[in-house]
């Protein structure tokens, strides 16, 4: 804070971006200059980027625009490619310290410059490491997403023949192991996306379509990713009902493996389930639980999303079937998840935030869930242990997240929900 | 009702649309053919198009696809460009007789076609009837109305120099009466609408841009349209907070005179109360009383329209001010409805219902809100009270209106309420 | 105010009374003593007592119980009787400089002492004014009536022939009456009451009886009341689903006619409509608006109750109908109100508060309901704009009212809200 | 059910009491004359009385009054004593096949009835057994709660020096223990208890006096009990804020023991949690989750009963402390409880619900609880997965339950909460 600031009149929160080169010290003059701009930090992220540079991502506080002035343009003499990502009023005391969050869908385009490790850097094991031509592939795809707005059209790619083939492999394994491994729900939607989106053996559909129908079922959308987002960016999302998806697909020379999610672990485990009511509502209350979430609840909500988003069991009258999409996505885990094997315990999501797992090899431990519907009360219920000292509510109308942070706006959202039960009652009476 | 038939079975609810010729006994003739073919006919709806041709929208039921095959397969025999528009699952007995109304956002793409006059329609009267270059210009800015579909960009029009001075004058002339005038809201969002959407003196803008800023401030939109719609499709365009906009401009020879809504009505009228959460809601309020209402109720709240959103004056402290678009765009009329001239009376939706109205000289009565939130709880309670067999919701997610008519439909409002207010609870706790 | 003090740290609310003698300038030496003290007096009621005396209420903001002691020690010397009535933490700021009202159910206990007017003074136009053994007979009822307390059973009174003649009477010619002019729901109860509580020509009902048949039907009871109570302490009752009833019947010489309430007026006007459930929530809006209300209010909200409870009239299919107490116990008020000499004009609470109407003639003017679910609605709705700085509930598990004035309690009550409608969804549910 | 007879016809749920001697197949006799007459039976209930006789129970639906009144007849002429103790229509299908529940308060009136074992029949090891005195005093007693009914001043009980003497010992050693040893809740309410209800150690509080503390501070009343209430009754009458207490004291020659519930085991274990809000909720929510449950569920219910409001330990703070009334009522437990030795798991009702447990030694394991907030959640969450096809609501204006089986009802809950809504948003706004 401040040296004899006042916390409380830092209205303005801000983010901004930059560069500095490789030098040694860089980072510490840099903060150096900021104590001397008597700046009010709240957060630094930093990544590197392409050779001997990094990036540098600065929260803070300011009293009004002209000191977000002053200090951009005093560090702009020493960075690059300064940028100011985001301001506005934060209202709320307890709003100014907490991470930064998207406040309008359209906030997401902040992302795509964020990306932890981007689509086309390939670790020396990935199958396509040696692959000139596939290395070139994942770059374009990759600078395709780079572009993405929100509002447009979502891209459309003309895959490759050899592309559609490694898909119709998986196509082919995985549905033939769906209907004795899936859960109902997934079962359920497919025929629909084959019917609506062509999924088909020998298509790759295309996200705008799929996007578009996800829309219609229960209003969530795709967005392209150029490569793997913070926790925090990502989960984030979810409360928008937005779903960062990769376009690229995995190397031809081993169609059953991927290190990393593609195409495949996208449009085959994740998206049949965001067309079912429960969970679509369920993984939203994951996206609202983490908007300025501490670093320490992040971590925790990113759990409970790998042992249920991407590994979750659940029961079925009888039966345990999985409804992870890295379960569905993955012909090997898919047979092993269900034999007995692995450890099964009920999903409690207090349990579950804590666990720890493996992330290159299969699941020891599965949390069995018993309903959809029970599971967005579960986490819907862990989320109010929470401590974070502020409400928010999504708007699907305007397509914004409200921090209800007033007692106008606190009024505003219970006069809505007084119209809500009106109708409510109206359903009850003429049906 | 078929003869012998069982309406309760027939829960394809289908639209069609054709032309015929306009020769003697055209219609009794086609009439006759539904007959034999024992369709069960709810809705009838003609249309005049270009010489000698009548455009027909029939509602019916049908069994199944097949019967709605053979149906349209006959027909096509004796009528010309029969299409099917729309068919859907009714399910609720009550809804099968209901008139058809839009479920989709989307749906509101077969509007474009059912205008009751065309944009480029003028009447003898008319500023630019005898003007040629002015109607093929109407005709030009319609023509790209009808190929405008959900999800696309609206059309940006390139204004000419005598379009733009046009709008200019009319500008200035408003502008210079809202201080003293216009309600509160209206004067609180100008200035807004300048800095993001470049109203201006010299600038007509774009919808595009206007629709954007409403969707962020309220979740309303603008859409396009081609000429006059009919009330129910208008006010049931309402219903998802969509508002139907003309983009052409009146005719230059008399700047401050227009007999039909043009750009500047749309824009300086509407366009700033849509930005207003109150005003915002009570407009979607009287567009979800539309769907699927008898004509009698159509007309009803097509008049409470007429005395609201384009007549309305409110009470604001001590003084009355004009909020209602008829009134803000037109100068003579926002001058005289202030003064002591007509008679004012409190605004009361069953009065409201069935006050008649003249259409083309100045209102000799006004009713005046108390406040817009107040008007919306009027105009829900007055809705309640409408004889409409079935209940429906609008979901902002998924853009569609719900008709809530089983009992798991019902649990699961109920629910999403249930949710609402554990939001509401936290945002109590925590403020 | 209290010269150079605080309000806000007078949170004692008190109320205190005591008698003084008929010497002349009394009231002004006790408001002298008041200023020296430094009493920050909020409200002074007086009435006049027997021969010589007047009795006074007075309520103040005290800082603690040490300053109350120190106001009633000093003021005993000059006056006689002094009590304190209760004293209470008022909570909010808004609170404390209120009215008083009543908290608990058993607080009422305190309007016996408080009554306008005795129920043995009888006017000298009274038709038992001359009656010395009537007389009496009043005094001893009225008598019984003032050592009742909460939590009692409800007096039994022994009527005699002659009084039960009386009843017998008015019960005849009444009930002939109620097919042809009773609204529906008075008919439906009438021989519920007959089963149930004694209701006939030969018996007047005990109100021990009929008060615990309503308590079972809608949760309303009744108070024997020794005369008349001021508006506010009889609206204030029925925040607590409270009726004050007379017990004492009508002078024999005049059965069918009586200048006051007496338990014919109360047992066949009011209490049958107190068992219908709309009805009974309808009536104890009114006391909820009722409490801490300004006299202005007060006032508004006793000519509501006038224009309903007493003479209201309401549409029941094509027909109009009694319901008002006053016209369902007056043979010639009955027959003449539904006839076309008055004016009837529909319900509407915001004309009712302010309508003029003679006490001691048939009305010119009845206000006809559309229903009483819609009447609850519009006075629920009237209510919400009285300004009062605070907001109340009636908790029925521990009989009394609640301000909502803390986050807390506040919290409490949505929580209460979430469980109820968590029986709502179950009900839904499981039918 | 009836052979040739339709469950659905048959609405009126009987209850019948009655007696037969101890001869050889009494009751078999009595079964074959019910087939014989086609009774629908429910239900049998049987107890063993005074010396070769048994006391019986039947449900059974009946078509009609006639048809009770036929059985009855029957019936009298092999039985004794039989008495019809409540009939009823029960509406929903659902409703007749489900155990008996009460509807009203005064329909605990008829458990005094039912006792499983009275407070004057003492095993063998009691330490009063051998002393006539004692045992007459304890049958005196239980006299005078056999005549108690709904609506009376609670019996006052004159203790014996003795008694109060035995009190005196208890009194002081747990409250020397509370300190340190006793939740939150329990020491805040204890000094209210000491100031309004005359808790001393030199004497021992009436249940008259308590029972008006705990109704003014959360609703809760209390009713004098004969003995051991069935799990059943018992739970049923929590639905209500009934709390069935005795008011005989243990044994003085061991006065820090009893095998069983005494008044000091109810006004220092259980009074002082029923005066907390959150404690209060979350017992109603057992009872109301009791009412008509199956017998597996009511004994699951009893289970978390025993593990929270007899045994219940909560965490507070940093530390654990008793809340439950087996707890806080015997001096020896209350230590052990907090030692070391037993184990202690987090509370859930789930697995609370079938854990086995000693009844005649301390608890080798206990649940601790959250907070009771959490808890009154939980088991509210818990209630709603249990399979009781019909949903109730305790109305406290009418000191009913109402079943919510048709729509009507239904849709009169959804107004109420509506109207609830409608204050929450007042309190909202005026805070």
């Amino acid at each position: 804070a401040v040296p004899g600031g006042d916390a409380t009149k830092l209205k303005l929160r801000t983010t901004i971006r930059f560069k500095i080169g490789d030098k040694v010290g860089a980072l510490t003059d840099v903060l150096r200059e900021l104590r001397q701009l008597n700046v009010d930090l709240t957060r630094i992220e930093s990544r590197p980027r392409e050779a001997g540079t990094y990036q540098f991502y600065l929260d803070f506080g300011a009293r009004d625009e002209a000191q977000i002035d002053e200090i951009c343009n005093h560090m702009r003499s020493f960075t690059e490619d300064l940028q100011v990502v985001s301001t506005g009023d934060m209202g709320l005391v307890s709003m100014q310290t907490a991470p930064w969050f998207p406040r309008k869908k359209s906030d997401m385009d902040t992302f795509a410059e964020k990306v932890m490790e981007y689509g086309d850097e390939l670790d020396a094991d990935h199958p396509g490491f040696t692959d000139p031509v596939y290395r070139e592939r994942r770059a374009e795809i990759t600078r395709i997403a780079k572009t993405y707005k929100y509002g447009q059209e979502l891209p459309r790619i003309q895959y490759t023949a050899q592309e559609t083939a490694t898909w119709g492999i998986v196509y082919k394994k995985l549905t033939a192991l769906y209907k004795t491994h899936a859960c109902r729900e997934h079962q359920y939607v497919l025929p629909l996306l084959e019917h609506n989106c062509a999924y088909a053996p020998d298509n790759i559909p295309q996200i705008e379509d799929v996007s578009r129908f996800m829309k219609e079922s229960t209003g969530w959308t795709l967005r392209p990713v150029m490569g793997l987002l913070s926790s925090r960016d990502f989960l984030n999302a979810l409360a928008f009902r937005v779903f960062h998806s990769t376009q690229y697909i995995r190397h031809h020379s081993q169609p059953l493996y991927t290190p990393e999610p593609d195409v495949c672990h996208e449009l085959l485990g994740h998206v049949p389930l965001y067309a079912d009511p429960d969970f679509a509502d369920f993984s939203q209350e994951i996206g609202l639980a983490s908007l300025g979430a501490s670093d320490e609840d992040i971590e925790k909500l990113a759990t409970i999303y790998w042992f249920t988003v991407e590994f979750g069991l659940c029961r079925q009258g009888d039966e345990v079937r999985a409804y992870g999409a890295g379960l569905l996505s993955s012909f090997g885990e898919l047979e092993y998840c269900l034999s007995d094997k692995p450890q099964k315990v009920p999903f409690d999501p207090k349990l579950a935030a804590t666990q720890k797992y493996p992330i290159t090899e299969y699941q020891p431990l599965y949390f069995v869930a018993h309903s959809f519907k029970e599971m967005k009360e579960q986490v819907r219920d862990y989320a109010a242990t929470m401590q974070r000292p502020f409400a928010v509510r999504y708007n699907a109308l305007t397509e914004s997240v409200e921090v209800l942070d007033t007692k106008d706006k606190t009024l505003r959202y219970a006069q809505n929900i007084k119209g809500e039960l009106m109708r409510l009652i109206s359903a009850i009476e003429k049906n």
